[in-house]
């Protein structure tokens, strides 16, 4: 609209999630107004992370080198592996700061409409782990979608031999939710894993 | 949070308007799962965007050469002059396409809180090129807040004696507005400059 590389700038800003015509427009002027200098580091911090971030080697999450930072460090429990959908699943329960495993990240779920089977996924290096390693308990993270919880039963399949105990997340009411709001087949499940207070 | 360069990429996204922490994950990841050559193209066009274009020489707006194309464009009606804040209401007046004239950006409004005066202002050489050039409407098209209007009063005193007229933005009720829930200063001026049907 204004010029070549302005309309340039705001077809490129359209790529990230969310982001329209409009709200891209105003992310080109305010950094072209305001923020010229840190326009630029964004460019920089973008083609570095674009062109540098690899798949870790040992649980397949974003890293740096070759094995990330949390299969590296040497203060958490071998003994645990939580298998998660993708690496913004181990984000979100890093952020839980709960959790002091490792983490195994599938890439994706199996979901035959879509032709993603298990070849797809790493199920093999996934068995391949545990038959190595010595893990006691596998927990299987992954979503609870039907394909997430077919995912999950197709893994404790191919791992049950190897892994004395096979857990997944808790399933219930989620914090600070109303009851009268939330959807029937979460409270059904709520109401049947009841736990003593 | 997973490895230094993505920590690095979400921290600069957070820069541009209406990203925070959530989002600028949330971009991140989506860029790197499945976005990777768009995340490239977009930081070079980003690098390219904020070294490359400039302040156009003849109306102060946005533009990848010394003169922008608005102003090269000899279709354009040279006795029209709109006045505007900012690049940003270039671009909002072009997209209405009901307006055939230049552009002029003044780069603000006149704001002594913010010690924004007429000096930090493009007004002198906008009274120069009224002065220079047959300019035969004025269009003061700055914001209907107390900085716009004020800012509109001073150019038309500093522009009247060089410019046959001088006018300034309809105000009124806007479309699909419903009467109820509109304010009552637009409400009155809306009365008060009411037209024939």
């Amino acid at each position: 609209m204004l010029t070549a590389k302005f309309d340039q700038l705001v077809k490129q800003l359209r790529i990230l999630p969310g982001v329209g015509q409009k709200s891209a427009q105003r992310m080109a002027l305010h950094l072209l107004t305001k923020k010229r200098p840190q326009g630029m580091a964004l460019a920089q911090a973008l083609d570095e992370a674009m062109r540098d971030i690899v798949e870790c080697q040992r649980c397949h999450s974003f890293s740096d080198d070759a094995v990330c930072p949390l299969c590296q460090d040497p203060r958490r429990d071998d003994a645990l592996l939580c298998v998660v959908e993708t690496a913004a699943d181990v984000m979100a329960i890093e952020q839980t700061a709960g959790y002091r495993g490792r983490y195994f990240v599938l890439g994706g779920h199996l979901s035959p409409i879509d032709g993603i089977s298990a070849d797809d996924l790493n199920i093999e290096q996934l068995v391949w782990r545990v038959k190595q390693e010595p893990v006691e308990e596998l927990i299987l993270a992954t979503g609870t979608t039907v394909e997430g919880q077919t995912t999950a039963h197709f893994i404790n399949e191919a791992v049950s031999r190897h892994v004395n105990k096979v857990t997944r997340l808790a399933q219930g009411v989620p914090m600070g939710g109303e009851l009268e709001y939330l959807d029937s087949m979460t409270l059904g499940q709520a109401m049947q894993n009841r736990s003593f207070l």
